[in-house]
């Protein structure tokens, strides 16, 4: 397999994509209300779209509450069969647990798909932010027409930003690869940060692709990847009501369409992991009031789901992300959260390591503690990245998750958040 | 039904029942070494003894890394066929998950069964704080003899202290009822506060009667009680290894044997659920860095065990206890935490009010946010108390779930616990 190598641009990086962000003042009354016009803030409405239509795949929330843009998305790509052309997102607003939610989801679907020349079934809507309250649908119609015109193959950056919520930053990855004799890229941009739990990690994310593929491959490599990556994540236990992740094949790279069984698909799923697992990386990173990122590592398992349970069992650890926040190498709480996981195994023979990714100090043996020294666990857990290891000593199955600490911010953000 | 009256004495309420607590070092490195008399500091060895041998039944804690003391007790306890005399206990360190930890447990046995002159099976050893680290075993055995000498009749309250870790008050209840023309008597201790999650919550309770009852038919009560009070709180999601709560039958009541089919059976289980409540909402409102109890009750539900999981879901998410500490009166997250619950119901149709008993304010309906006064919110969310009323509008079926808020001291003390 040749090699797979980052590049730039997010999700514009794949050839047929453009993609823009502008203000429209979703949460703004006075925009509202038709006293203020849209300048300097933050972006909060975005799009990506397709020079023409594209095989698409999305994951959704598992959340029995779904917000209106969640069900109006899947209703649009199951009577498209699967293809579409556009996404439209906005932040600030979940449009969730409203009485108008579906009436202005299909507004806004309405509106851009008109401003784009396309069916609205080819338009997919999202939405993230506070739940329960009416969208400022006025803003959104207002917005569209800037924000079509703003569309641009440099436009991931502006997209990203329109998306983010209490994000810090942006969040953008792409990667390119060859299949047969073509280069084919994808590229992706997520937002946080808050409610993210692993069940479809609460998050957004959009991801396009040039490589030419069948829509059910695409779906399968999405959905496998997602239980790798986005499954994979917790900041805090909270499923929203809102997640969503939508990729997006144009088929302009040239390549020999790509099918379950050909050789392509395990290149393809590969470079497709690298980008989701780079954004959940990011996402955790920039979870509420984080201040490192934690990726807990389930080593020797005897199956992958025992090792995927033990895994995300340990990174939702309340107990564990306060100690990783005070830079106590406190593993009983580790092995304390492995005992609790829904997974079945030998409780007696557990290893546990901090560090990097080789481990550096053992900290358990046997499930018993070993003597180690404070000062360079102490140094470990100073820096910003910190890798907790747990072998169970029954197999070669392994999972990674990824998560972050809970900080005084973390309380402060969720305390404050409606307001 | 004749009324449950509280009453006063705790664990010493009921006939039969002596209890004690003093200061041994557990944690005191220089006692270790003997150079350190006991003198001043909070008790860390508690007892709670019987003036015969006792009807006893228990729940440990289901995570599968267990303490060395919850396998002991579980094992003395079928050795006895359910009978045990006394309880010793220490805080300052959880004996778990180290090399000694049953030989420690089994000489804390030993050493208190022998300076009672009783049975080493009828000896109950509990143990909760720090996990991973060697028991002080010198300092408990030297704190045995003057542990035993301070067994008084006005016990309950210095046996309380010895439990407490980062507990910040005593935790203590006591009822008494009427069974046939006998007056009889229920008391608890119990101790919470970091590491408590719905599933035998992270705790040590311990409870004594002096009902005669059939062995079976306490267990019966136990369990179904634990169900209903102990299984129904959250303070952050971890399911700690020590998790013990333990009930002893005195018999000195002089009442008809209660039995499963008893008239006596249902006042018998009406009383040690307030008991067990009222423990319940003190370790709910005691939990770690909490300022206010969080009550959460899911009503017309289709089924208790519908009304169970949402309430308890609700109860534990992170981002409803950090708006809540916050006075933000942020429902969204609340029918968000409902529609992730592992129960089925419609999602459409979700009431909810926050307040009093009388739900005071109703802030959506049929899953849909309603105007409401926020200046009353904040003096609702301003209280130390705070009612959550979900109603599925499907059934009759109820249940009761307690928590706390999410706050910096959380993150303070959990940051820092194990130095």
């Amino acid at each position: 397999m040749k090699k797979i190598e980052y590049i730039d641009g997010g999700v514009c990086a794949p050839k047929g994509f453009k993609a823009g962000g502008v203000y429209c003042g979703v949460k703004n009354q006075a925009k509202k209300d038709g006293n203020e016009s849209p300048s300097g803030k933050k972006n909060d409405l975005g799009m990506i779209a397709a020079d023409d239509v594209c095989a698409a795949a999305a994951v959704f929330t598992t959340n029995k509450v779904k917000a209106a843009p969640v069900v109006l998305s899947m209703k649009s790509l199951e009577e498209s069969n699967g293809m579409a052309r556009a996404v439209i997102v906005n932040s600030g607003n979940a449009n969730a647990c409203n009485s108008d939610g579906m009436e202005n989801a299909l507004r806004m679907r309405g509106t851009a798909a008109e401003a784009l020349g396309i069916p609205p079934e080819q338009v997919l809507v999202a939405s993230t932010g506070v739940i329960g309250q009416s969208l400022n649908i006025k803003a959104i119609e207002e917005g569209i027409a800037p924000l079509v015109s703003s569309l641009s193959e440099n436009g991931s950056e502006s997209a990203a930003a329109a998306i983010m919520t209490t994000d810090t930053f942006k969040k953008e990855a792409a990667v390119e690869f060859h299949a047969g004799d073509k280069i084919c890229r994808i590229g992706g941009i997520a937002k946080g940060s808050g409610m993210i739990n692993p069940n479809m990690a609460t998050m957004l994310g959009f991801i396009t692709t040039d490589a030419a593929i069948e829509p059910k491959v695409l779906k399968s490599a999405l959905s496998e990847t997602t239980e790798k990556t986005f499954n994979r994540l917790s900041v805090d236990g909270d499923t929203s009501t809102n997640d969503t992740l939508i990729i997006m094949a144009s088929g302009l790279a040239g390549n020999d369409e790509i099918s379950l069984d050909g050789e392509d698909f395990e290149i393809f799923k590969s470079a497709l992991f690298m980008v989701m697992r780079d954004l959940t990386k990011m996402l955790a990173r920039d979870g509420e009031g984080a201040t490192k990122l934690i990726e807990c590592r389930c080593i020797s398992a005897d199956t992958p789901d025992t090792a995927s349970k033990v895994s995300k069992t340990i990174i939702s650890s309340p107990l564990i992300k306060a100690a990783l926040f005070g830079k106590d190498a406190n593993w009983g709480r580790v092995i304390c959260a492995a005992g609790y996981s829904p997974a079945e195994f030998d409780a007696s023979d557990i290893d546990i390591y901090i560090g990097s990714e080789a481990g550096e100090i053992q900290v358990c043996r046997q499930s018993a503690g070993l003597p180690f020294s404070e000062e360079k666990a102490l140094e470990i857990l100073s820096r910003d990245e910190i890798i907790i290891t747990v072998s169970l000593n029954s197999g070669e199955a392994s999972s990674t998750a990824w998560g972050c600490d809970l900080t005084y911010d973390y309380v402060k953000i969720n305390g404050d958040y409606r307001t």
